[in-house]
Formats: structure tokens, C-alpha cells, sequence
């Protein structure tokens, strides 16, 4: 139900063109019809600065580039995201405003940086090179949302006197991100020696044992250390929006 | 948000002690306060003849028979099911009027036998000795609810000859229920030879690698032949439940 | 035994050419030889009106052509699922009859719209666009057996508004088909909003712990609402005939 | 290393009693010892307010009461989880200053109500009655760090009105715990509706193919709703002190 | 249909009081009925000399007896696996004639020994001492059935010096069953010394990544020696039963 | 060690060359080289008239060729498996003695038919149309193996009239290969109804919850039919060398 | 084959009473036969050391006890592992020279301390409470085995700074056994910070996602960490032998 | 924190420019800094004399080149491992210092042989041909850490009496690396005929319920033998570096 469907009723009611009785039987089923006149999710979106997302995995470049198109009109910021380069060329062909970053396999649309919309920092800690896409996919997406966020990767179990080296750093964040494959006991490490929450991304990398990423997401919902949760294997984005959200100053 | 509330807003509306503006606000919100007012679950069941439905694993024999006093003060048909005879023995204790199926491990309470409310007839229809207590259960929902139920049981693999014996009166049925542990060969072998729809109801009967009921769930998943759906490893109530809304008479 | 060989054997019987000891002799074996005489998978098929299908996958084009071709001399409607779009070119160009469905990805053969069939509607809810190739593949089959179908799509847990916006038109179908991956969550909000039995298809859309759709399969399998049944992964094509079968007019 | 053992060897070479190169080689394997010294973990406790934690599992009441009396002694909060009845009357028996609490089935130490050091408001939703003990667990560990927290139970899938009548409440809270066995449907549900950060809890609560918990969490690993984490199935503990962490005032 | 029946509709034709077309369509659903009359179970197992048997587990011994009782009187040699001390104690106080097995934990009616049916030898090998009863109930099953049985017991991989010094008289074997535990390496190393065919019986001793068994019976399956085939776990009576049908001689 | 050696040892203390103690300390390790020279695996297939079997997956079509003109040298008669038409190609090339069979995936060398040397016949029976690669494997391995293979395909459980029709020649086997993917159910229906031992095997036939043939897998080994032995996924090859071990006369 | 029958044959072959032929079939079998002579696995358990060992899971005490009582004939030391208390007391009431460790839940039989057989140090390290039992059981089996242990309890991730703090002394250690549930991430911890090799245990503590100590053996297989390998879950004796065979001086 | 920030806040001390207690403070922090001054894992690598390892997989050959050019400027021995043909073409084209081992697909660099850094041999022993690309890389990792390998290929189970006729080379071993697919029984049987410690690597060669090699892994983890500890899935690298650090001479 649209709004003016709505003040038409009430209209109609104050002005004696209807009975109490007939509209409240009109408003029986207004809650979910009235839900789609909030437009919640595009309201939600555009009030709290988050960008659209459009997940790649299973479009057509073409069917990327027609969401994308709609998105411009719109003027939102928009991110696509599991992306290959030849997609990405397919769309950019089409969609000029968008700009492809080829570490997180990511298409972006819309003015950057964004405005700063976080009470604090985001810090973003990966443990191997090739944990290195889902790190930076988390960090566009906290960036896109309008927050500062702090990178420190390659700092696995085997280079811990790294993560050490630049703890007090970390320890400044509202809220960290710890990407790893393989075992997975970063978030743990990390929780272990930093008072702040993680939020644990397990990815992926590895092979035999590892079971896709199952071993290191076991491990993560397993830590013995406070203040870690976790998010689906590979899921930089979800991470990403998951901090900004813990992140989002209140009065937004 | 209860129906005085609403009218008093109208009321108000329509009487011009509020403006259109001031009344839209308030209702912004009622979508969701005005589902609480319907109590459409409570409308649903009482429309729709199913029982209210106590599931009793988990809970004391005092939890189980505290709700059941509950219901009985509305007059509602109820099936308290998973209840053991100990704790039935409690439970009947303070709630004289209800009444324990050892078989299916439950209790019912209320009038029976139902009025029928069924376009036609359920078949339940089991594999071995040890899956009667899951295909009971099915039964005595289905009954519940209002349905006749045909029960054919002990009729596995081994004693196919029995199922094709019975071919004729199975056929009529508007809906087959198939409960089978072990290998779950059953319901293929039912929805292969017969026209019907058959809801497949896999057990724990079994040891091994049956993996607690999971060799049959996944093979009446699987199933090559037409017309099977799967309801999860032991759920005899769900079946019994999912048949009779299939089998319910469309007026109701 | 065809029924020319049993009419010889009764005649013989009853002309005395043949005693009644050797006529049962001979009929022990009767009811399996019999059988093929029934041709019952072909009576059955045409006699309920669905379609002849065959399952793409694992078929080189010429394999699905020839089939097609066989079934074209026969008259049957026929359906042939998990066709990619180059065998499809093979195929039609060998049966120019067959029309090809590119977002189920099925080939058609026989004259459409099918005579309806069916007591009343069939809706095909989906969650995601990933999942509308298997919720096209459900509304297709239940089509090609002569229903009525009404499709909602894109009306995921996110989109929740959306559905509850529908509610009043799939509420008034016989059964409803929801289809999702991810999460699988759709199912159980369907069925815990309306009263009407749900046939529940996960698909395998989603990563890492997703597991092919395996999260979405156990999601639906555990649900705690009323009336969900399940099929197995991006199984379309099942839910579609099971809801075609739920949906028959009885007099069939 | 002791600050004693840390300020001798300076004042060592302050005095000229040592050399520059002699101290650097005493300080080499300074930075292990000394956060020995540091008492990194006790110290982050107590300034943090986040109680001492005892693991009841796998503990005998003995080690339990040994535990909190060393803990009584240092005026700590303390909570002991996953306590059952015998445990806790041998226990309280021993410490009296100790309170057992059946539903969370936690051993509390302490004054009670902590002090606030919360921003705002933590949430806590759960879906069925038999997923309270975990709720409960989560809300006490939030109070006992010294969280407001809002309760809201048993607003399943099959009851979402309710969670939707009490939609403003919640939407309020810095984060929202969401607890929920079977098909664990409600943390994308609530993710859904809301624009708040939830940490989803996946329980055991359920049988068959829930796998002990395992459907619930992986339905909530893959939720397509933004800004969803997770932790282990049944740890309401981890809940409750991730929830803190994230609703800490920075100044603490 | 009995033979009775069929006969009065074959005398009917005779006689002339029925027609032709009459009879076919009474016929039409004989070949199912008919199975009824040749009681096929029964006769297969009277004429193949297999035990009637009965599966303990999920069994009361009230049942358990009443079934034997019922046995007895047919004069049937039957065996009921999976019996506990308790239940067989109150199974032989009601049937004298039962006698109790206690490392197989099977209950034995009938004479004893069976007459010979078998071609040749089964061997029975086994790896440790937990796997002994699973062993016994293999060759216990197999001498029920008529077979002459070889033991080998605790001749594990650790003990295979042992296993090469029985060598020549288990190669004169007709079958081999092979049961482990543990890692169930035996059954691959039996079928790559000798050139028997080898039933595997993995069982569920072992503990951890055993897995109650699966990781044995994944190990035999996998067995890149030729001849092997495996039974499900610790299901000893199975691979009796398997070997005496291997074994039997072709004019039974 | 070489006979040769052995000879001389012995011919050295029968002549006083040697001691009896040293040739006991030379005779020590005698056991495992001794092995060596009786050459015992290349005997064994020479004497039991099995085929020299190379599993061509995982090696180039360089070494498949290679490996069968060394076997063609020796007379051999060889079975190359999973061998991909391009690669068959390259290996013909080289090997024109070699000839491919499409269906089974296989190269055979060597005279064919061979000798006859089973007790009876061997049945292959199959599901489906995908299930025929794996059970032509299978016929094809039986055969080099020397023996009379009835094939009886595409007789699924929707095809379970096609089977009963050819009860009588299947029920004359020695052994009865049975091979089906999907949800695996008819060697259950095979052992049921008739009286002859099974080899089962499951194929990699279907789609989701099908787990790459798993759930036909498990349904195998939880048969509840007697007779029932299990082989590795699409493992045609040893379900027909299997069926050849059980069917060999023994004066072999 | 026994020496004496070994040395009657050499002396027949000397002394002319057997042709070299014969004696050369009667050899034939020897290899076999002959390791029954050598009891290599008697003699290798006295050369080396080791304790004979008893796993107490599924044998009743009197069994146990019975295993004992032969080997204190023998005079040597044994070990009973997984003993239960009351079993316990029954063994020691019977064999008085048993002690029982209750922590380990061992039974000891012989001498102690063991003669020193190592070439240097074993370190025992264990992450949590609950793993104490399991590191104590490898500490145990390596000191019966005569090996000097260095124990370093309760070091887990969250108690990063003691393992630190004693990095020196456990640097010192040939070899490195490291016990962990929950998450199991401190064997590549460990590993990490020494350049020692690591015996990982994953033990079963945890729960839920745990998956029973799965989680933590999948993080051990897969650790990034030079120098791990991993024994079954809740193998401290297994692991306790490794790390004896690997630090034993080579003249043993 | 580098030696000169160290050097310089002791000399400030020393000269009285800085007091105790602000020396102190500005110490508290240098634990994790000094670590990076340490560079811990740089100089244990040059100390020891393992190469730099490069995992191949998921690098582009660009990134593996770049990496091997900075570590040949070092001067270090280095190793890259999972580099297909195509990938190490483009390496060794900017790399000729370079060389490409094909059978273990890794590139070398740096000069060979090692220097002998071992106590005494490494046997690297393989099951399958298949198995052989694994064992070379374990061979390989062995070599170039200053090991001498034996190698023991294609003695698998069915080839038993091979690995029997080497029995005493391999007796001689510290340590056997012992390399299996399939069942994964060779580990076992290795460890049950000879007392020398086992680093078992499980390999994916098998298919179906080979599971990708987790039926391999299990095996190995559940081995009934003393002394085998296990590594992930293909990690031949893994099991050579083990095998190395076992293997080292205390004095390096």
C-alpha cells in the first residue's frame, strides 16, 4: 500500500465518507502491504550509507552490467563483488563509471572515499598471500560503508612476532577482521592476545584435510578464546559489512 | 496492537481529534502490532481442526502437563508427542483427561474420534517392526486432524509381495505416507508401482552405516521414481501433519 | 505375457483342450510376465497426463535427440531437463518439433498449453534470482501436466515485505513450491505464515559452507512449521511433478 | 620476569654495576618473560569487568568449588557454566557466597548488578522454549559484564508476529543476540527485518537431520541477510561476552 | 489370491459359468496377489536351509520370545542376533529351548548341528580381540546354515606373521570373511596374499577418527586388492549369511 | 632370493660346504626374498586366468601403451579401465593389438572370448541408462575372466515389472551383479525377491544430495535383504572380478 | 616354524636323509612359518623397551586383569590404558603389583622408573584443563618406555605468555608432544615459535562444532607450521610412543 | 623495536638522561617489538639449513618468479612446490638458475646436493605408481634439507613381498616416510612389521568413497600399529620437512 492509498483512507474516515468498522477491515491486511510502501531495504540502504551489493557468482556479465546501469540511475554506491577479469571487462565496456579492482575481484560504482560514517577504526589481519582477495574484499566493503580501516596481512602463526610488533595498533580497533585458510588459528591468536572482538572470516585456501575451508571454519567456531564470531567461508563481504555495521556511529 | 486500539486511532481520526498526519505515524508501525490482534496462529489451528501440537522432548513431565491444563481450558484437541511412559505417568496423573498411546509415545487430549475433514483417505505404510512407533505417530496425527487412515505395516523389501497384495486399496488413497529405515528403499519402490503422492519418512532403525537414519534420508532423496517428498529422520507427527493438509476437504 | 497368450491359455481352459492343474501351472509366473503386458509406466503416463521426461545430464545430444524422436512418433508430450544451450542446438535442429526453454534449460515437445488438470493453483515461490532456473523448472512441469501455476519470485528472507505483500494470492493455492539456497530459510517462513503444505527444493546456490546446497537441504528438513516436505537438490523437476500430483483432479 | 627482577638490571647499568651490551643480552628473551610479569590476562579482566569464567564440563563439583574459592578470594565476579543440579548443591555447599541459577544452569560469584559499561542496549531473541537454557546463559554473561539486556523469547518462525510486534524494541539495541535450534531460520529472519548487527546462536534443539545443532548453524553461516556472525552451537557464553565486547563504552 | 480361489476361477471358465473376458479382468491383478499364495519368504528359506532370524536390537525380549515361541512351533531353526545377558535370561525362562550365546550375544532354537550344504570351508578371520564377537556371530550364522567353519582370530596387522603361517589352509577356503576394527587394513591384506574372495566386515572398534566404524569401512572399500566386497559395520550375521549363500551347494 | 641360491645353500651343507648353524643364520631372512623369486602375484593371474588390469586413471596415454606392450610381449591378456576415447586413440596408435570398447571406457589385449573356467552364469543387472558404463565394466571383466555374463539393464525401480518378467533366467546366476546409482534401492529389491547372492554397485549417477554416489553407497550397505556385499563407487571392474573369484570352478 | 624343525631339516639335507629337492618344497612355505619362530613382535617390545600395552576399552576387568597376571609372569613392564576406577579396583584386587594412576587412567605393571633409553628430552605440552588426562597418558607411556618428560600444562592460545616464558626449556626438547581440544590450534603455535619437531594430539574436548575432536584434528592436519604430524583423537599413548621410538638412542 | 632504539634507551639510562621508571615503561612494549629485531624465523631457516619453501598453488607463475629472484638474491636454497609444467616454463624462463623437476612438480634452486646434515637415512617407501609424484616430493624436501633418502616405490599391499625382500635397508632408517592412497593400508603394515617410526602421507589417487583421500587418512590415523603419526592430504613436502627435523643432528 502506498502512502497516499493510506491518507485516502484516513481522509475518508475523517472526513465521514467511511465507517470506522469498513476501515478497519482495510487495514486488516495493512502491515505487509504497508511494508512495501516503507521501501525498507532501499530506505535502510541509502539511510545508512551502505552500498548496494550485487553478488557476481552465477550472472552473465551482461546481467552484472544491467544491475549496474539501474544502480547509476539511481546515484548509489554499488559493489559487485566475485567478479573475474573477463566479466569485469564485459561490464566496464558497458557500465564506464565502474571501476574494477582486481585483488578482490570486486566492480565498484559511485564516489569514493565515502564519508566517514564509523565511531573508530577497522583493522583487517589476514595470515597467507593467497588469503590476501577475502582480506581485501572485507576492507572495500568496510571502506564503501564509510569506514577507516587498517590493513595488516601476511601475519600468520608462522610471522606471529609480526602481529606482535604492531599490536597496540590493532588493539586501537572497534572491531577486527582476521581472514585465514589453512588450520585457521589466527582469530584465536588474535583474540587471545588483543582485548577487542573479531570477527573470524575462514577461507578457502589449503587442500586434502582442509575440506574447502571446513577445517579452518571448525576451528574458528571452536576458539577458546572471548569475543570471536564467525562468518561463512571466503565471505570478505559479509565480514566487511558485519564491521561496519559494529562500527556505525549511533546518530546515523 | 489490539482492535480497541485501532479504533480508538480511527475514532479519533474520523472524530478530528487527531489530524491524517499524526494518525499515518501512528500506524506506520501497526503492520506488525495488528498481526499480534489477529492471534492468527491460534485462528489457523482452530479453523483448520489440527490439534495443538506439544512437542515432549526436552521438556519435564511438569512442563508437559502444565501446557496440557493450559489447552484443556480451551477445549482445544492436543498431542503431546516423544513423551516417555514415565513421564506419562506424571503427566496423566494431573491431567486425567489425557490419554497415553504407548506405541507412538504420546499423549492426546480431547474428543475422538475427530469430525472428518478429509477429501479422502491417508495410507500409512511401513517397512519393518521397529518403524510402527514412527508410523503410528503419522497415524494418530493424521486421525487427529480429522482424516481415515489405512494402515499398512511390516511390509519392507523383503516382503514385497505383501505391499502388491494390498496394491488396490493403497491406490485410492489421496496421499501415501512411506516410513522406512535401514536402506529407505520403500518409498521408491511404493511411488514406482503406485500413482500417489508419497510423503517419505526415513528412521533411525538401523545401525552402522545408517548414520542414525541418514542412509535412508538420503536415499528417498534421491529417489528415481515420481512423486516422493521427505520429512526428517523419525518425524512421524510432521508427515501425519503434511498428509492431512494434503488431503484436506478445500471449504475448510 | 501378452494378453493374446492369456486369452489362449483361458480358451484352452475352457474348450477342455487344457486341464485347470496345468493352467495354474502355467500362471504361477503369471503376474510378473503380466506385468509387461500392462505397460504400465506408459498407461500411467498417458492416462494422468504428464509428460514423458528424460534427464539431460549424463546424455550426449544425439542420445536426447534420438530419444525425443521416439517419443515425437508416439504423440507424448515430452520434457527433457539439464539441457545446455549447444546440446539444445544439436537437438532441435534434429527435432525441429522440440522448443527450447533457456532459463530451465529444457526442451519441450507437444502441443502447450496442457488441458488443465488440476483441483486449483499451484504457486512457485523463490528466494534469490540464482534460484529462478530451478523454480522455472518446477513451474514448467507442473505446467506441461496441466496446471495453473502463479510464480512470485525474488521474495527472499531479505525481501520479506514482498511476500507478505502476495499473501492473500498464494494462500489460495493447493500447494505451494518454495525454492531457495543459502540459508534455506524461505520454506519455514512460508509455511509458518500461510496454512498451506509446502514442497520445499534447496538449491545449491551459495560457497563454502553451503556445502552444494547440503545447508539449505538440512535447513528445510529441520523446519519447525507445519506442513514442509522436502526434495532434493535443484530438484525442480521433482517438486513441479509432486505438486502436479497433489494438484490432480481425483476423477483422473 | 618480575618488575623487581626488570628494575635491578636497569638500575645495574643507571649505576655503571653492569654494561650496555651485558643488559642487552639479559633483556633478549625479555619480551616472553615479561609479559609474565604483565599478568596480561588477570589485568584485562579486571578492567574490563568481564567476570572470571569456570567451564563446568568436564570439571568435578570439587574442581568447580576449588576454583571459585580461589576466585572468592580475589573479590572477582565469577560465573561457571554448564553446571548441573547435583553439581551445584556440592558446590554452593562448599562456597556459600555462590548463587546457582537452574535455567543457564550457571554458578554466579559476586555482586550483582555489575556496574554499567554498556553504550547501549543488548537484545536477546530466541525461538523455542527448549532454546531458552542458552538464552539465558547469553543474558546473564552480558549482565554479569555489565550490559543491560533485553529479553525476548520464544518468537520463532511460527510465531514472527511477535517478534514483528516487538520489532521497535529491538531495532534499539547496540547488537542483538539471536538463539535458535531446528532450521535456525530466525537470525536471517531477524537480520532481515532489522538494521542491527546479530550474533546468531545456533543450539541442539532438535533431531535427525539437525546433525546436533549442525543444520542450525550452517543455515546461519550461509544467511543471505547482512550482518550476521556466528558462534559454536550451544555457546551462549561466547554469545553473551561477544555481545559485551561489542557494546563496551571505548573509554573503559 | 489363494489357490483355492484361482482354481474356482479356472473351474468357473472350465464349466463355462464364467467367460474369458470375465476371467482376464479378474486376473489382471493376479500376479501380486498370487505372490501371496507361493509365500515365496517362507518357501525360500525352508528350501534353502537358512535360519529364521530375528534382530534383537530395538526388540523387548517379551517380543523377542513370542516371536521364537512362534517359530518353535514350525520346528524352524532360528537365530536372534543382538541380545543382551538381561534379555536373554528372561527369553530362555519362557522358551527352554533357546539356548543363549553370549560372546555372540545370539539366541539359538533348533538342532544343531545343521546338516551340510555348503561346497567348501568359510574361513572366519579376525583382527583383534574386540572383534571377536562379530566374528562369532558371522560363524554362527554361517554353521546355522550349514556351512563347516574355519576360525582365525587376533591376526591383525600387527600379528600378520600369524595370519602367514595359517596361509595354506585358509586359501582352501570357498570365502573368506574378513573383520577388523581400527584402521580395517586385514581384509586388504588377506585378499592380496591369497587368491580367495574376501567378505569384509568392518566393526566399529576403535574410538576418535574411527568414527564408530567409518573409517574402516571406507578403508575396505577403497582396498585396491582384488576380491573384496563389504557388508555393512559390525553386521557379522550379514557376511554369515552372504558366505553360506556363496558357499552353497548349486543343488539345494 | 633366486631358486638358484637356494639350491646352492642347500647343496653346500648337504656336501659339509657349510654348517647347519650358518645356513640357519643364512636362511633367517630367507622368508621375504623367497617371495621374491616365486614371483607369486604374475603366477597367480597366470594361474587363475584373470586378466593383467591397468587402472588407466591418472597416467598418460604414453604410459598406458607402454605398460600393454609390455604385457603383449608376455602373452598376457589385459585390461586397461577408464581410459578416455582421445587417450584410446594415441594408446591404438601404438598398440594396434589393442582394441577399445567406447561404452565400458576400456582397451582389451588379447584373445577373446576366453576359456570358459566359471561354475555357472553371472547376471549384470542396472538401473538405469547411466548406470550402463559401470555395468558393461563389469560384464567385460567377467568375461576376460573367462566367464558367461547374462546382462538384464535399465530395470530401475520404476522398471521393476521388466525385471520380474526375467525372474527366471536371473535366479539361474552363480552370483548377481547389481548396479545403481540415484538412491541405490535395487539390489535391495534383487536380494528380496530373489535367492541368489549380490555384489552391489553403487554409481556416481545423480545430483545433489546424491554426494557423488554416497547415498546410493550407504543405501547398499544398509540393505535389508539377505545377501548383500558391497563395492566401492562406479566400481564395475571389481564387482566383475568379484563375481569371477565366486564363480570360478574351483579345480582351477 | 619352530628352530628345532629348521635345524631337523638342515641336518637331513646334511646327513643324506633328504634329497636337496625336498628339502627345497619343504622351504618353500618357510618365510611364513618361519617369522612364527622369530616372534619378532615379543622380541622387538623386550629389545626396545617398550612397555606390552593393554587398551582397556571393551574388555571387562577380569580380563584385564587376566592379561596382567600372564605378563607379570614374564616379568614385564606393562601397561593397561583407559582403565576406569572401578575396573580399577577390581584388576588391583587381583594383581596386587598393578598400581593405578587415576589422571592418566592407567594401570602400571613392573619396575620404575625404566632404565633411560632416550637421547634427550621429551616435552609433554597441553593447552587446556580437560587435556590434562590425555597429555598425562602420552607422559606416561614415555617414561615406561625410558624416557626423560618435561610437562608443561595449560598453555593454550589464551595463555600464550607462559608457553613463551618456558620457550627455552621446551626448545631443548628432542621431540615436542602437543595436546588440544577446542579448537586445537596450539601444535601449530608451537611449531611456529620452535624449530623443534611436533607430535600434535587433538583431544575431545569441546563441543558442538567440535564435531567430538574433529575440529581440532582437521586444524592439526592442516597447520601452516613446519613439523607437525598428528596422531587419532585422544591418543596420548600412541603419541607418547612416537615420541619415544623418535628421541630412542639409535644402539637400543 | 631494532638493537639501536634497545642500545639507545640503555645508554640513556646508563648516562642518567632517562630515569629507571620511565625506561621501564618504554619497556613494556619491547617483547613483541624485539622479536622483529630477532628475526626469528629468517635466521632458524639459515641456521638450520632447510630451504625456503614457496607454495605454488594459487600464485600466478609471475608471483612464484618474483619470489624465487629475491630469494636468489639471498643466496638461499630454495623450493618451490605445486608448479605445473605450463607455470614453471614462464619461472625457469625468468629464473635459469632455476630447475623444474617434473615427476614432483617443483623448481630448485640453489646448489645440490645439500650438505649432510642427518644422524643417519630417511626411507621414503610409496604404495602405487600413482603415489609416486608425493613420495618425490617428500624425497625432494628431505635431499634438499642435507638428507640421504632411500627410496621404496610401487609396494603396496598387493606387492607385499617386495617390501618384505627390502626389509633390512628399511630397518635402517630413523625415520620412513611411508606414502599410500586408496585404503591407505601400507602405513600400518609398515609399522607392524618394522620398529622404526612412520610419518604416514595419505594421497588423494582413489575415487568414490576414497573421499579425495580422507578413506586414506583415516586409515592412517586409526592404524592399530605402534608408532605412526600422519600429515595432510598430498603433503609430501610436509612429511620430508618432518622426516628432516626428526632427522637432524643435535649439534645444528
Amino acid at each position: 500500500m502506498d502512502p497516499q492509498r493510506l491518507r485516502a483512507l484516513l481522509e475518508d474516515v475523517q472526513a465521514g465518507r467511511a465507517t470506522v468498522d469498513d476501515t478497519m477491515a482495510a487495514l486488516r491486511d495493512l502491515p505487509f502491504r504497508a511494508l512495501d510502501f516503507a521501501h525498507v531495504d532501499t530506505h535502510r540502504h541509502l539511510r545508512t550509507g551502505f552500498p548496494e551489493v550485487v553478488l557476481g557468482t552465477g550472472k552473465t556479465p551482461e546481467q552484472i552490467a544491467a544491475i549496474l546501469v539501474e544502480l547509476a540511475k539511481g546515484g548509489s554506491t554499488a559493489l559487485a563483488t566475485r567478479v573475474s577479469p573477463p566479466a569485469a571487462a564485459i561490464v566496464t565496456a558497458r557500465v564506464p563509471a565502474a571501476r574494477y579492482l582486481p585483488v578482490p575481484r570486486a566492480l565498484v560504482l559511485g564516489p569514493t572515499p565515502a564519508p566517514d560514517r564509523g565511531r573508530g577504526l577497522i583493522a583487517i589481519v589476514s595470515a597467507g598471500t593467497a588469503d590476501i582477495p577475502v582480506a581485501e574484499e572485507a576492507a572495500l566493503t568496510a571502506e564503501l560503508a564509510g569506514n577507516r580501516v587498517h590493513r595488516l596481512f601476511d601475519v600468520g602463526v608462522a610471522g606471529l612476532h609480526r602481529l606482535l610488533a604492531h599490536r597496540s595498533e590493532i588493539d586501537q580497533a572497534e572491531v577486527i577482521v582476521v581472514v585465514a585458510g589453512m588450520e585457521g588459528a589466527l582469530p584465536s591468536v588474535v583474540a587471545g592476545l588483543l582485548a577487542r572482538p573479531v570477527i573470524a572470516v575462514p577461507t578457502s585456501v589449503g587442500y586434502g584435510a582442509n575440506l574447502g575451508g571446513f577445517a579452518a571454519l571448525l576451528s574458528m567456531l571452536n576458539s577458546c578464546a572471548a569475543g570471536v564470531a564467525v562468518v561463512n567461508i571466503d565471505n570478505g563481504f559479509g565480514a566487511g559489512q558485519m564491521a561496519a555495521m559494529l562500527n556505525r556511529k549511533r546518530e546515523q
